[in-house]
Formats: structure tokens, C-alpha cells, sequence
């Protein structure tokens, strides 16, 4: 059973959830139209559905491997790439001055989110070259943007980004590459780059490499790292590539998962470089690319979590086994059915978050509001870090659901489970993602963050009446939620970093409540009323009654602090 | 890394937590002293450490394989193997009369949890033969006995279960074998079996496989099973083997993790098989098997979260990375720090669940107290279910210290993940754990378990004046979980299973909770009082003011019953 597309799920969602209507009622997305939505989500999802997912499995049991030097890519990649280029998926978001399509984030999310959900290891790439796209676009000089946009949006070129260094990895300001000036305003690279995905390809005329390194002057950490464009083959004036430059393939690594997905080990030997923005001014550039990446990310997380759902789902409807009633398939048991229920509504929530999230990026890019630029700066890290986490935990589930032959690779639910693995660790660790949300996100003292339980609480008190016994519970969180964050907000940022994971989990289980909250409450407007409890609102009472609750046991261990934390010193963690 | 077994924990478990101290005042079991115990940990420590850990990444990269329908084996295994059988530890609880030491199941367990650790795949072989040979003891006659025992105690022969078929997985009632009288007095058994753990191997004398088939008049369903010993060569009356039985490997799993160990599809086609027990008597044997087996997955998951964390914890005290102070290192990180602290002290509770059922059947088989059998009972799916869930998590946390390098298989972060994975599912899926807690194990009305929590409460009761912080929660949480207990024995049994899951894991808290609160008793006594916090009171700090509070999440979820799931139809969760 392979991937299938849910268009209805995306369009409740955008219509019903996350405020679409707000991003395509600005002058900045006014060709957003419902139709041409509709158009797009279809198409995505026909592509997603009959290209991308047949390819998955042989991503996996044929892996992208390195011959003499060449990395060949696993059987059916290279045709299932063509489609996604051909399709003009690479530059959705792009402007549409080198080519683009130029839609909101809010759409390029859901196209992202069926790209992953069908073949994780292939969609990197396209993302990876919407990353150096958007980069390219803020920081680029004229010149450059001309060589290489309408190459990158195209998908003749694939694009990658080169952060990390052996001993580089979390901390990038520690990293070492150089960059040395040469006569003719190009710069010579030299160092080695690990975790590259997607470092190489045999189906690409070119690949082109952003690499941070340093100028010879360079001040130490973060603030002298600058940003380099370094292709594969140089390109000529008019963009024909000519000769190898001086960087190479060393390795791909053997990985848990993602096995169609090269990463690679690189190595600059006095490459040719372009820089790319101002002298030491690559972090701001990597920043722009590392933020929107982290909401890519958090979608993977989202996408594998309902490819696992489906494919549960699927089993559990096949699978005879004992006295089980009705259809005597393993579906009827009520812990099977439990496992299912609980895929769906978190699925359901993560992919809320998420959809909020690009909403509110979109929001502050097209109006410039400082308050949506808030929303989207508090929401990305728990997009990322919560969408991931239930990315994990929902393929797990799905393993679990198959029972034994969960554990054996043909039926392929051991694979989404090895292949989203990375994802919480990737884009930054959701660690560093918490840390985001406990310290840069509230430097604001909890304003963005209590200015959105205002709005959950408010959609609460509108809904208490219609649905007392979920508006309820989700405005009392939301009380408890907030309690939370005024009391952090007294602590040195320094104090909060021990109980920063379970704080992010309380907060996307709060919004996630609010997410469900808010479809049972569509769904009852669009039956007329109160017609009794649908779809919408028997799964906003599965996550609002059961798994809501959590938040008050993650709210007590961040109320604990983590002086209890930093007792446990190695001494006492080793005995 | 490879992991060292630290036997001071095993030790400080069995005195000061579990209450060895009452299984070696019994008769049955006088022969294992203080010292006697010291030394066979000892000495099963120095065989985990030396010789099995070396052997489990070989495992790994160099899975078993079918050739020409012989199965080869891992590099080093053959070797290990017999360092296992020549140590004498297959018979370490089988009677002596035929060669085993016959020392109580508290003492094996700590044993099997060492080479668990060591190296998961290896250690099943002798898990099964430990699974056999008790098998055999109880329902096999005595010329089987005569004639099986000392070779499966040696290690010579290695024993094997044949449970499931392609449509009999978890209702083991379906199956179809069937087993024909022969003239002789043997039987001919034909049908097919999956999932065989090391159903063939390449370095022991013989394999005998203890089959589950049914008589040509036997009733339908688990009444009309019964259990045969079929081996591999058919041995003469000295038990030299002779000529091959009519029985083959078909072929070898492809499987998430734990590829040293063979898992066979087997087919038998009419293979000389002997009756073991009473005709139609197969599940009574099989029962007897499985409920200590069951004990001995829950401390597989025990034994990889103790990996996994003695990995991380080397792993985060040599990676350097970021503004860490102190060492430098990334342990030095409190969110870091915080992820091992919950390994350590998820690592020790469920420990010291396993421990305790350990010290229950071994005091149910020296005393043959209703009270001990019912204590045994009621823990064995909480020793597994909840062990399990906690190497399955430690094992991913464990990843997750590692950062990008646990993606990567060369730490051998993921192989833990991926070898553990299984135990959640096999001998009975953790949701068939659950539901027979809430189901089979509380057919009582709930008495055994609160006795159990009447035992909690006096401990915390004892522990307050002392320990007020931590003895006041324990108390709480106990009262909390009486309160759900009383409220789930006056419903049908049909209709808690779909809260049996949650229910399971509430139960393991609040007991998990007592075993670090008597850890910390305990470390307060042996210092003589009020001291400070030592290591032991910290980790239960951590635990109890951290962990434990899940516990009313988890029975608010309980408390919702399941009507809300049965609501999720099919049709629903495919919307």
C-alpha cells in the first residue's frame, strides 16, 4: 500500500483552521484564488501520489552510492525528479521574475508536505534548492541572481547547502572552511563539509554548493563566517557549465534511513567561489534559509506521521486476526483502534501547527507586520521540533499497529520509521529548538506567546457554549499555559534551557487542542448547528480529553526548574 | 563504545529494592548465598563486558544468512556461543538433576539482562533454549527428559519455539499444523511456522524445535493445540543424532534490527515429532513458557535502555560542541544533561519492575503462596510491556544525544534502536500485555493490585518524615491509581481495553516511583541518616517530581473510557 494524497484534508485545513483567507486577501497573494489553489493541490497531488510514492521503496533497498568518484542515484529517482522539475514544483515559492510561481508559503507547505509523505529521501532535494533559492533571492547580487535563479527554479540545477564541519555541528561559529580573495573577485575555498544532503546527483547538468567559510580577516564565531556560491562545473557568462571546479564527493554515509538520499562528505580544495552578500555576513544569510527550513522540516515530521497513519491504517482493515468482531480484521480491537485514533488527531494537530505557522510567515511577508513577524518567530521552532517529535511517535505507532511484521522491512512501515529518524535531529536538534522557544522567542518577556493564548482562549469562550466539553479543558490549559510562561519570564533565559523540551511539547499540545477545538466548531457551522457530534468533533474530543492532559505533567517538570537537573552530575549519571 | 555490565547496580537492586533477601531465606533456594550470588555475577559480568559486546556490531553489519539451505551465522558468534554454553549459563535456572545450576530467576534475570545488553541477537539463542528446557521439565515424560535436558543445559543442543503461522499470529488458536499419530507412538507434523528465533544455526549438534500443531480430532481453538518436540536430526537412544528429519528452513526474515539472529520461516512435511504433555494439552505447556519469557523480554528492554544510556553518556562526555562550560563537552548542556538524567532513572525503574517480578515467581515457586503467584501475575505484562516501552524510548533518546551522529550507523546508536524494537511486539504485542493486566489479572476485582499499592503506601508512609518531597507524591500517586483501579473493576472487562494501555503505563509510574524511593531510603540509611542528597535521592528526585506526574494524564485517559474511541470508525479515520 503506498501514499495517497488527502486534497480534502489540506483544504479543510487552510479554509477552516489556519486563516487561509487572510494571506489571499493581501495584495501580495492576491493570485491565490480559490481556484488556482484547488488546481495546485490537485496537481501536487497527483504527483506526489503516481510519482513520487512508487519510487520510495527502491530509494531504500537500493541506495544512492558513490562508484569511482560518481554518485549514482537509486533506480527511478532521476524520472521521478524530472516530474517535480518539469512540474515547476522547484520554484513555487520563487518570485516569478526568474521563473517562479511565486505563491505563498502557506501552499508550497502542503505541496512540500505530499512531496514527503511520498518519498522523504527524494524530496530533499527540491527542498534543498528552494533553501539556496530563497537565499539566493535576499542576498544575491544581481549578477549572480541572473546566472543562477532561472537555472535553480528550473531544476537544471540542483542546489545544497554546506553548514556543518566535523567538529562544527550545532555550534557553526566554530567552523573552519577558507576563503582566500583571488585577483579576479572570486575567492578560492578550502575545507571539508559533512551531513551534505543531497552533496551530489547523476541526474543534474549542475550542482551548486552554498558553503560558509571564512575571510582571512575574519573575527572568530558566527560573526566572521561569510557565504559562497561554489557549482560543481563553472559556468560561462551565458550559464553553459565548462570546467570541473576543485571539489569532491569523499563519501556518502551509511545511515539509519533516508537511504535514496546521498549525504555526502565534501571536500573544497581551492574551489571557486562567488560571495554571496556582505563580507562576514553569512550567518544573516543562513538565517533567512535556516528558518523557513526549520517549518520544511517540521512538515517532513507531519508528512511521515499520515504516510504511517495510512499505512496503519490500511493493515488494520486487511489484517484477520482473533476474536474481533465485525469485519474480524484487527481494526475492530479496541487498542488497534486506539493507536489509529491517536495517529489521526495528532497527525491532524501537527499539520495545524504547521500550516499556522507558514500562514504567519506568509502574513508578515506580505503585510510587514511586526506582530505576524512575532507569530511566525514564536511558532517555527514548535512547528519544527513538535512536528518532527509526532513524526517519530506516529511511525513507531505504525510499526506497532503492524504487530510482527512491523518489524520486517518488506511491508514498509519499518522504513518511514528509519527514514523521519533524522528529523528531529536535523535543521537544528528539537533540543535547540526548545532552547529557541525558552530563550530568543521570549526575550520579549512572553509577549508573542501570550499574545496567542489570548487569541486560543477567545476562540474557547466562543465555543463554550456549542461544545462545553472541549472549549472546557482547552481554555484551562491555555490558562495554565500562560501561568507558565509569566513565571519563565521571570527567570535569567540561562535557568529555563533544562526544561525547555517539555515546555515546547505543553505549547503544541495547547494549540494543537485549539487547532481541533476550532474544526469540530467548523464542522458544526457548516452542518447548520448542532447536529450532534461528526468527524471533526469526536477526533478534537480523542486529543482534547486524552491527550490534552499531558500538558499539566510537562508544565509540572518545567515548574520544577533544572537545578534538580544539574545535580546529576556524569559522576552520578555513570554509577 | 561497547557496554560494560555494572554489576554494583544489579547488586544494590536485589538488596536494598527488591527484597532478594526473602528468595535466599527460603529452602528452595539456600543455595544462593551472598556469596554464591557475587560471584556468579561476577562472572557473568566479565562474559557480557569480554565476550559478548565485541561480537554485536559483527551481528549487525554481517546478518545471518540462508545458504543452500544451511544457515550461517554471524562472524564471532559460533565462538561466543560457546564461552555462553561452556560457562554453563543455559542451565542457570534449570534444575540440577540434569546438569543445570538451578539458582532462583532474580539471580538469571540480572544474568539474562547483562548479555541482553551485550549482545541482544546472540542472547536470544540461550533465551530460547532457557525457554525449552523449562518447557520440557514440567510437561515433557521422563525418557524425553532423559534424553533432552542435559544436552539442551550443555548447550550442545539448542531449543526452539514454533508458536506462529502466517494466519495465527496473536490468536494462536487459529493455527493449522497438523500432527498425525504414527504407528510407532511418534507423530508426523506438517504445516509451516514464522517468525522462528535462531530456528537454525550453524554451530550446534542439533536444533530442537518444540512445535504447536493439532491432532486430526481436535477441538477448534487454543483447547484442540498440542505441543511437540520435533528435532533437527533424529537422535538415537544414547541422543546421537542421526538422520535429518523432514523439516527445512525456508527462508530468513529481512528485518528492521537484530540481523545476527536468524529469524526462519520452517516448514515441517511430516517430520517425526514427539508428544510433550498431554494431547491437546499444548497451551498449558506453552503458557508455562511463555509467562517467564515474557519476564525475560521486559529485561531486553531493560538491558538496551541501559545501552543505550552507558553510549550516550560516554558520547556526550567526549563530543565537543557550542559555548558548553566546564568540560566543554555536551554534557555540560542541560538539555543534554536532562536526557540522560531520564535515562538513568527510566533505566533503573523498570529494572526494578523486572527485578521485583523476578523475586514474585521465585517466591511463588519456593513457598507456592496463592498471594506471591497472584503478585507474579499482575507484574509479568507490566515487567514486559513497560521494559519494553522504555528500551524503545531510552534507545531513540539515546540517538537523540548523539545529534547528527546517531543517524549514522557507525555509532551504533541506531542498531540499538532497530535491534529493540521488536521486544514490544513479540511474546504478545504490549497492547496484549495491557490488556491482559486489565483484563485476566483483575478477574480478582482488583485485589492483587491493591495489595500491591496498600505495600506502596505503607513504604511512602514510612518515608515521610524522611523524604517528605518525595514520599508525599508516591502516597498521591498511589491513592489516584487505587481510586482508577476501583472504578475499572466495576465495568465489564470487554470494555477497558481500550484504556489498558494507558493504564498499564500509569501503573508501571507510581511502581517505578516506590523502587527509587526505596533507593533513596535506602542510601539514606546506609549513610546514617540525614546526609544530604546522594545520587540515589537525586535520580528518585528527578523521577518522581519529573516522570512520575504523567501518571494523572495517563488516568484521565482512563477515566474517558473508551466509547470516544469506538466512535472513530474506519470511515472516519480514513477522512
Amino acid at each position: 500500500m503506498s501514499y495517497r494524497a488527502n486534497v480534502n484534508e489540506f483544504r479543510f485545513l487552510l479554509d477552516h483552521v489556519v486563516g487561509f483567507d487572510r494571506v489571499a486577501a493581501t495584495e501580495r497573494f492576491d493570485e491565490a484564488t480559490p481556484d488556482t489553489c484547488a488546481a495546485i493541490l490537485d496537481e501536487a497531488a497527483r504527483l506526489a501520489t503516481g510519482v513520487l510514492a512508487p519510487v520510495n521503496r527502491a530509494g531504500d533497498l537500493h541506495p544512492a552510492r558513490l562508484e569511482n568518484g560518481v554518485t549514482r542515484t537509486s533506480p527511478g529517482f532521476a524520472e521521478a525528479y524530472r516530474a517535480i522539475a518539469e512540474g515547476g514544483w522547484i520554484g513555487i515559492s520563487a518570485t516569478s521574475e526568474h521563473g517562479g510561481m511565486d505563491l505563498p508559503l502557506s501552499l508550497a507547505t502542503c505541496v512540500n508536505d505530499m512531496m514527503a509523505a511520498a518519498c522523504l529521501s527524494l524530496s530533499l532535494n527540491p527542498l534543498m534548492s528552494q533553501g539556496q533559492i530563497e537565499a539566493l533571492e535576499h542576498h544575491a547580487s544581481d549578477a549572480l541572481k541572473e546566472l543562477y535563479l532561472p537555472k535553480l527554479i528550473s531544476g537544471e540545477w540542483c542546489g545544497t547547502m554546506n553548514l556543518t564541519e566535523p567538529q562544527a555541528g550545532s555550534d557553526v561559529g566554530a567552523l573552519t572552511t577558507r576563503a582566500v580573495p583571488a585577483e579576479d573577485g572570486t575567492y578560492r575555498i578550502t575545507g571539508q563539509k559533512i551531513y551534505i544532503t543531497w552533496g551530489d546527483n547523476d541526474f543534474a547538468e549542475n550542482i551548486v554548493h552554498l558553503v560558509l567559510a571564512r575571510l582571512p580577516d575574519a573575527p572568530q564565531g558566527t560573526k566572521g563566517i561569510s557565504l559562497f556560491i561554489v557549482p560543481k562545473y563553472l559556468p560561462d557568462a551565458d550559464g553553459t557549465p565548462g570546467a570541473a571546479n576543485s571539489l569532491r564527493v569523499v563519501s556518502l554515509e551509511h545511515k539509519l534511513g533516508l537511504h535514496g538520499s546521498p549525504t555526502a562528505v565534501m571536500e573544497y580544495d581551492g574551489a571557486t567561489g562567488w560571495l554571496v552578500g556582505a563580507e562576514h555576513g553569512g550567518m544573516a544569510a543562513m538565517f533567512t534559509m535556516m528558518n523557513n527550513a526549520r517549518l520544511g522540516v517540521g512538515v517532513q515530521g507531519v508528512a511521515i506521521a499520515d504516510a504511517a497513519t495510512q499505512r496503519a491504517l490500511v493493515y488494520a482493515q486487511e489484517r484477520r486476526q482473533g476474536r474481533a468482531g465485525g469485519t474480524g480484521t484487527i481494526i475492530e480491537h479496541a487498542d488497534v483502534r486506539r493507536m489509529l485514533a491517536q495517529m489521526k488527531a495528532e497527525t491532524f494537530a501537527a499539520r495545524a501547527i504547521a500550516l499556522s505557522t507558514a500562514v504567519a510567515i506568509d502574513m508578515a511577508n506580505a503585510t510587514g507586520s511586526a506582530d505576524w513577524s512575532a507569530r511566525a518567530a514564536l511558532l517555527t521552532p514548535i512547528a519544527k521540533a513538535h512536528g518532527t517529535d509526532i513524526g517519530n511517535e506516529m511511525a513507531q505507532l505504525g510499526i506497532q499497529v503492524h504487530g510482527g511484521m512491523g518489524f520486517i522491512e518488506e511491508t514498509g512501515a519499518a522504513q518511514l520509521a528509519r527514514d523521519v529518524r533524522v528529523t528531529s535531529i536535523y535543521e537544528g536538534t528539537n533540543g535547540i529548538q526548545a532552547m529557541d522557544l525558552v530563550g530568543r522567542k521570549m526575550m520579549d518577556g512572553g509577549e508573542a506567546a501570550l499574545r496567542l493564548l489570548d487569541e486560543v482562549e477567545t476562540r474557547a469562550e466562543a465555543a463554550r457554549t456549542a461544545l462545553p466539553d472541549l472549549a472546557g479543558p482547552v481554555w484551562q490549559a491555555a490558562e495554565t499555559l500562560r501561568e507558565s510562561i509569566e513565571s519563565l519570564a521571570t527567570q535569567e533565559p540561562a535557568a529555563r534551557m533544562g526544561v525547555a523540551v517539555p515546555f515546547l511539547r505543553a505549547f503544541a499540545r495547547v494549540i494543537g487542542a485549539d487547532a481541533h477545538l476550532s474544526a469540530a466548531m467548523a464542522e458544526r457551522t457548516e452542518a447548520g448547528g448542532d447536529t450532534g457530534p461528526g468527524p471533526r468533533r469526536t477526533l478534537a474530543a480523542f486529543y482534547i480529553r486524552r491527550l490534552l492532559p499531558e500538558h499539566a505533567a510537562l508544565l509540572a517538570q518545567v515548574a520544577e526548574g533544572q537545578d534538580g537537573i544539574a545535580a546529576l552530575s556524569p559522576e552520578v549519571l555513570a554509577g
